[in-house]
């Protein structure tokens, strides 16, 4: 059987190969999945109810996505995991016959605040949705991944507020800690339910402090999971801060496990934490920006729906992309199916925003191969960081 | 070059090839356009504002529509005739290569009420928008069609209220023939700005009132319009007198001429109606009910956000439907999808019930053409008159 995680060569400057290149921490890689293999870096684009907002599956894998996030929070609520167990998984649930990873819930009920408590049992919460009680533990959340069968599953863990004091999260981790360690004893129990491979992997918490995150790696590295998340990071700390803790984990992570950080981000977010050994990532910046007028391209972000836009009838979104949106329609439409509360917007600029992470991955993982990663990415963070780009 | 309208010659009982099916007013057709040849009977998708709500073009070709319609009203007040006639028409603004039809406007300032002022040179409304003031005239909207591009454009019209008293249709229609005489005089001046032909359809008026709709017709057909509609139906009164009007009509009307109820209806509408000699439909129907819940399937209308679906994993939402949605997705799925306040239900619901539409006159003019037309329709009409077909 395949290894469920192997690096690619590169070019060096030696010539030889190698599986960084040259002067960046870059890796590309492969993850085999019982879904098909899904090179990396990649984005995985969230389908936070079971479809990835405003797009049909097939949408989003003409975009080229190999693997999509679900989360197990909302899914629990609605439409439960026994529906999508007896439905055989939420692949064929949802009809999507590439990849899945789903998250635990752990950062979704964190987040409910003063809807839950958190003990060392699990968390107990209410519903967003209808205010009932429910309890999720370590144990609870393996099952109810279980039977979502997604092939990445995640540990349950709690999230380290920002900022934090070194006390807190030290506690916070030994809670993770301890969490991840019953999901594993109860995963060791208790198969797989829907006939394939579910990969494991750990979270890293830890907070900002840097000692507090390399004690997590130790103990998940210990645990040898198939792979290795960041979590609590883009919760608030500005983004040199999340590239000093994110690089200072990866410096410490084991080579051969793939890692993910969680939640992030935005495309130069991405090509810098590649640029620090950074696989895998997940966010609903490029679906849920795109509908509320927003997409990325190229040239930076451009924000479709403003009113100069209006009479742009011979440009796409973007000019590099060949999406089907950017191949057919000028942003003088987009715009105004934007401005007519058209849905129609919404599908297309999110099949853009997906193309474009899409792409980026893909491109990025041609410069680690060919050995330009570094100045690649220089490049287009530079054109990024200054304010859109209008028109021309 | 092929004329605009050709009949069909169908299966009669004496083996003889004619244009009805035998014992049946019905007659298959083909429209010659720029954009394509659509057979007809056909229904053709609302895209009021330049796109067919919640789905893209070539989620509508998929549905297998060949014309489209668009509302001169909508396009008029957003994004403006202007720049649709800068892009180079409608079709390709909206990416749509198909065919297209533009109403002119009348019904929806008509249905303005309290916003509007009829008056012999046309109607000054306030937009339902922003509520700024606006003037159509018989000629402004055929300007505007002209800008629009569609291949078939339409008089403008007053529509007559229901219930209506022979004086008001009387008032009513002799309004609309001037309008229609004074449209057809502007067009006679004014070439296409596109490079292709546009059609005009006179519009039939006259209520409810038999003698009013006979002389409507008369005029219509002495000014050789190249299709002709019956306008004023589907406007509050029961199924039976609008079913007695249309045929009635299309009785008198010219047989080589397409014949297009307007703003028409339900499946059991257009198989009737087909069965009275009509041609062409429109109606936002499908796409309208789809995003509030409901499709219609081979087996009657199907309440797909009812809690009783909830657990269909196995049922599609029309077991014979080939669309993308019933060939990929659950009852179950949609459902959910609905509950949950995903996009992706709307565009699933709006594929279905376009496909089936389009399958519904596909079908329909198969046994036009095949001669027992009224024996397959009466079959369809009294399974539908049943309630919801349940399950199974």
């Amino acid at each position: 059987m395949d290894p469920f995680f192997e690096l690619t060569a590169t070019k060096t400057g030696s010539g030889s190969p190698d599986s960084r290149a040259p002067g960046s921490r870059a890796r590309a890689g492969i993850l085999h999945t019982s879904h098909g293999d899904i090179p990396t870096p990649v984005f995985m684009p969230v389908g936070t109810a079971g479809a990835v907002k405003a797009v049909s599956p097939r949408g989003v894998k003409e975009a080229g996505a190999k693997i999509i996030l679900g989360n197990t929070y909302h899914l629990y609520l609605r439409p439960g995991c026994d529906l999508i167990d007896k439905a055989g998984g939420l692949h064929r649930f949802a009809s999507w016959d590439g990849a899945m990873l789903t998250d635990s819930g752990g950062f979704q009920v964190w987040s409910l605040e003063t809807l839950r408590t958190i003990t060392e049992a699990g968390v107990e919460f209410r519903s967003h949705i209808d205010g009932s009680k429910h309890l999720f533990t370590a144990e609870s959340v393996m099952e109810a991944q279980r039977k979502i069968g997604a092939d990445i599953i995640m540990a349950f863990d709690e999230c380290t507020p920002y900022p934090s004091t070194p006390e807190q999260a030290k506690h916070s981790l030994a809670l993770t800690q301890r969490w991840t360690e019953r999901a594993l004893e109860w995963l060791g129990k208790n198969p797989e339910r829907h006939g394939y491979r579910q990969h494991f992997f750990g979270i890293v918490q830890g907070g900002m402090h840097l000692d507090a995150r390399a004690r997590a790696i130790e103990h998940i590295a210990a645990m040898d999971t198939p792979g290795i998340a960041l979590g609590g990071l883009s919760v608030g700390e500005p983004a040199e801060i999340m590239y000093e803790v994110a690089g200072h984990c990866t410096a410490l992570m084991p080579p051969g496990k793939p890692r993910y950080v969680m939640g992030v981000g935005t495309p130069s977010n991405l090509l810098t934490l590649v640029g620090l050994g950074v696989d895998m990532f997940d966010c609903v910046l490029p679906t849920r920006n795109a509908r509320n007028g927003t997409v990325f391209t190229w040239d930076g972000p451009l924000h479709y729906k403003a009113a100069r836009h209006a009479q742009e009838l011979d440009q796409p979104l973007d000019r590099r992309c060949s999406c089907y949106a950017c191949k057919n329609f000028s942003r003088a439409y987009l715009r105004h199916l934007f401005v007519a509360g058209e849905i129609l917007a919404l599908e297309l600029a999110t099949l853009h925003s997906l193309h474009f992470y899409q792409d980026l991955m893909r491109e990025a993982r041609a410069h680690i191969v060919a050995g330009d990663y570094d100045t690649w990415s220089a490049e287009l963070l530079a054109r990024w960081a200054t304010p859109e780009v209008r028109g021309a």
